[in-house]
């Protein structure tokens, strides 16, 4: 079991009536995607055609810190309130999103964009799944 | 002239069609509002009654670390996506919304939530005014 | 093989003469870290007793911070500078130690404070064997 | 006053010995330098020249997350550890002085990288001032 599942395992009061499989792929997802935006972000930093990939170093940013953001909110229970999971879950998926459809466009030149585009593709996936579980919205 | 504003300023290509004024006052109420937040709920921590204060941490923490990411997002204008931009800001405005409504209901009580409510309230504004900006949220 | 690691496996330059493997652990560590300590604050939160807890929240949010903020450095390799890396290592590892302190102190009332310590407890080793793969702290 | 202060000034309890006006200080320049760096890293990406630039742009990021974080440790004072705040400190010092000395290489050609130059000093002074407060290590 992952730390993540482990830490949802063990609080201590109910989860909202979340699904807390769904909400511990979530949460994963979001991390791992925070991750892999950042080092693809840097890949594509170093690489020689630098001057063609900016708009791909941009939006693993953005993609970068919505994740980590959503993970941070997704973790936390106390006081849960569903329409601001709503709205960040969706920022999150529209972040996801946008960062696959920008790094599958040269996954076949960098093969970090292409595990990266994965990740957000894994990301936008989990957030949209709990989206559908919240109900509303989405 | 605040740094965010010199920055804004010094960017060497155009800020895609964005007001720069309005934009200058939002990055600036973001990050004020997360330096506000995150103090607060800290505050909140360290005051005896802080059993009752759980929900205001929580929501002060959320809207801590979505203003700090709309923060980032918008000082970054290379590869510029409207849409992203839209959900972020409405994200952003829901958690000042909920944080100013928890820490308006104990201002009187406790002077850094009023402090707090306010850079929300702020923050919240200066969300909406960019969003009336950028046209219909898709 | 973790996404962390893959993406220290497709880097296209080199990575400044560190351990690969170590590297990754490291990486890896210190999200998992941030993620368990986020967790652990909320969920000490959610505590009848909170009021007894505020000092492993408060830690607890350095530690999600500082861990985050190394597992970011750690994930970029262009332009390494040794020097900025050892002084965040082991910031990095006074955190974890401090909040693994505190959380093994009430690890037998708590679960998720054991957890937490645990996570806290490897990333501060994956730090330091870090740390010793670097060389002298300057 | 600013709201850095205001926050500090409200806090119902003592600030653990930490001269106020330092502390609001340095609280004020790593938020500041945190947003400077942001913007900085990313008007950088914007520059014809970005494949010269790739370093700055890595070490703006890095001087960002780590202002950002210790701004985050110096805006809590519950549960107040003097040898983290030490440790956090001299990191981030290290880390606006790489910034400030990479930034200030192409001052001249880039008016963005002198603004944001200018900021990492401030805080580096400001982060150096408040560990000589503290005693110890620096």
């Amino acid at each position: 079991m992952t730390v993540a599942a482990q830490m949802l395992q063990t609080y201590p009061k109910d989860l909202g009536g979340l699904d807390p499989e769904k909400l511990a792929t979530c949460v994963e997802a979001c991390f791992e995607c925070a991750a892999a935006c950042t080092a693809c972000a840097d890949a594509c930093l170093s690489e020689d055609m630098v001057a063609e990939l900016t708009t791909c170093v941009r939006v693993n940013q953005d993609c970068a810190d919505l994740c980590e953001t959503t993970g941070r909110v997704l973790s936390r229970h106390t006081g849960y309130d569903p329409d601001l999971t709503r709205c960040v879950l969706l920022a999150c998926a529209v972040a996801c999103k946008a960062c696959a459809t920008e790094c599958e466009s040269h996954a076949r030149a960098h093969e970090h964009c292409r595990v990266c585009a994965e990740a957000c593709r894994r990301c936008e996936q989990a957030c949209r799944a709990l989206l559908d579980d919240l109900g509303g919205v989405s």
